[in-house]
């Protein structure tokens, strides 16, 4: 049977060719493995947030039936409502769609904007499901590569729009590059895509965990935003929520009903208690997530505070923020090669930057991505103790 | 912004316009409304699967983290085995993956079969959510009429077959024909597909009220049969789990390492407590779904006996199991409207066969589905009579 051209040229998933790196390896027991590859929470949801699922579980028919396709009223509702506020601009209900995780919000959005042959721009170094979910519809991704600080350039982006553009898609915390965007800078991709009537695509996964104060873009307030703009979300990391699989969009109305198609076609509605949990951390766990935040926020520190020693030995910390330190290696040997002696002789395993640039962008093989927000700063120390010894 | 025009030219959600007619109708007291759109259960799991699924919430971790993109591997091993024992085949775990919901299993296999421009032979009446993927995809769906019963013939099937012919889709027990295939015919488009080397890609979303004994098809007993065969499965159904988004897929492994792209760059694994509860319903709940069957068998054959009354008026019964009755009605209205004045005149929401062929198939105005499996053999009684009314 003949495969799908377009699938067949997607690469595979990342995050699974690394685990197979460390299949069947055992790891010393003085020297137990140190996984800085997946960004995701490793640790369960608080327990009041358990017992609120499990009452929902034993109590709550609706739980186990099927819902909207466009999401719990109740959570579309709640996260307008937080958005208003946080961002200081209007967000109604009916702007907001919830997803089967930020993943598959993506993949709506993008299959409401492309037809096979069109083009979108991503900053390099990219999330590489972007990258493959762009790849297996045909769609050409057109890398911006960032500039100093991991930073993309507007000036640059506006070189590559073509007739086939249909968006540029940035990630704010950035994945994997670790950088937060300077709301300046959104606002300039957003005046340049209004300006040439593509999407602004905004992937704000890591927003709960962003080192500043205050909202960090203006684009809701803006007049019209939803014309221009898409912003993504994910539940996962704020409330420790990934095996449940809830995400958001926040979008036009009209866009949302295109999305709406997808999205029933695809999953029929997201999963019911995820979005009742999702609800209720929302509603309840605004302290305990704040604790969350300072705890990555001291554990960023912590990579500041030690990188210092492997600098003197040639690397170099291009970005350090959301859950990820993106790292140049003092090495001649490719990361992949890299990341896989790693996994060998000090039990540690990133992903190497070749996952995160097109083949022919060198970078990726000079580069690593370290997802620091699962180990402490104790961690963290041995971390680059080892490092130290390569 | 410019709209995806494959996207623009899908239809809507049947089920969700439905839900419309119904929005902020009052119905009277003493006719509340007869809901018979949707196939789906409207009761929660039984009272043992919700307890241990409120124990995987409170005392499993990994319950909350994610988990392998192709699914939990215990519960790949469970299908394996008991389809291994249902079906007299061979399945190996590494020929089964896990999906957030049968749509998606559905989705994910066209992704790695089909880029745009290519067909699938979908037998009319279609499931409109097989027909939407594959247009907003740019893949054309070449509708095969069904014959006598609603069973296709698989000599008409093979004049449509072209170069670019990629896959036949059936669904069996059908949606929304209700109709079972029978093993022979099965065989035969199994013979046709691998003959033209294509893929014959079967749904048995309601394998588990077949009113048969015994296997209905004898294709996974064949050898190399994952050269040829796709089969789709919902857990929703059979342990109630509507809302937790639970299906699965079996082919070959190295078609599953392609879905794998798919699943993970939508979803990036399938939520981890509906999986629990589906291994756990599989594991514990074999009697309970063997009453569950006798059930919709009973349900089922309410419809029989009271149709008589409505073949008096004219209608015709063309498919009768499953979740389904699919009708004919004697009325001049097209079926779109005549679903409209139903909810108005009698309290009862069913979907039109408008929402199942073609724009230019003429059956579809003349055509129901009425989904009876939520309604006991007392409302079936009373949607006959109501129906009589019209």
């Amino acid at each position: 049977m003949r495969l799908n051209p377009n699938m067949a040229a997607t690469s595979p998933p990342p995050v699974m060719e690394a685990r197979r790196w460390i299949d069947g390896v055992e790891f010393p027991a003085d020297r137990p493995l140190i996984n800085v590859s997946q960004a995701a929470p490793v640790d369960p949801p608080p327990a009041a947030l358990r017992e609120a699922m499990a009452r929902f579980v034993l109590d709550d028919d609706e739980t186990h039936l099927y819902g909207p396709v466009l999401g719990l009223p109740a959570l579309r509702a709640e996260v307008a409502s937080q958005w208003s506020v946080a961002y200081g601009g209007t967000v109604t209900p009916s702007q907001v769609a919830i997803t089967s995780g930020c993943n598959q919000a993506f993949a709506a959005i993008i299959a409401t904007l492309c037809a096979p042959g069109d083009e979108v721009i991503v900053p390099t170094p990219w999330y590489f499901n972007h990258k493959m979910w762009l790849d297996m519809g045909g769609i050409t991704s057109v890398p911006l590569k960032a500039g100093e600080g991991l930073l993309p350039s507007v000036d640059a982006a506006a070189q590559l729009i073509t007739s086939k553009t249909r968006a540029i898609t940035l990630v704010s915390p950035n994945n994997p590059g670790g950088v937060e965007y300077p709301s300046d800078l959104l606002g300039a991709f957003y005046d340049l895509c209004k300006d040439k009537g593509i999407a602004l695509i905004v992937d704000e996964t890591y927003r709960d965990f962003d080192s500043r104060s205050g909202a960090p873009h203006d684009l809701f307030a803006r007049e019209g935003w939803d014309g221009t703009l898409i912003q993504l979300y994910s539940f996962s990391k704020a409330y420790r929520l990934t095996g449940h699989r809830v995400g958001a969009v926040v979008a036009s109305e009209a866009r949302l009903a295109e999305a709406e198609k997808f999205l029933d076609t695809v999953t029929i509605c997201p999963n019911q208690l995820g979005q009742r949990a999702a609800l209720w951390g929302m509603k309840n766990l605004g302290d305990w997530l704040a604790e969350q935040r300072a705890e990555i926020l001291a554990r960023r520190a912590a990579i500041e505070q030690h990188f210092p020693k492997l600098a003197a030995k040639g690397w170099v910390l291009h970005g350090n923020g959301a859950y990820f330190a993106y790292v140049t290696h003092p090495f001649d040997e490719p990361s992949d090669k890299l990341a896989q002696r790693m996994v060998e002789e000090i039990s540690v395993l990133c992903l190497p930057g070749t996952m995160f640039v097109p083949d022919d962008d060198p970078s990726g093989a000079k580069c690593l991505r370290i997802a620091f927000a699962n180990i402490d700063a104790d961690g963290i120390a041995e971390l680059f103790e080892r490092m130290e010894t390569l």
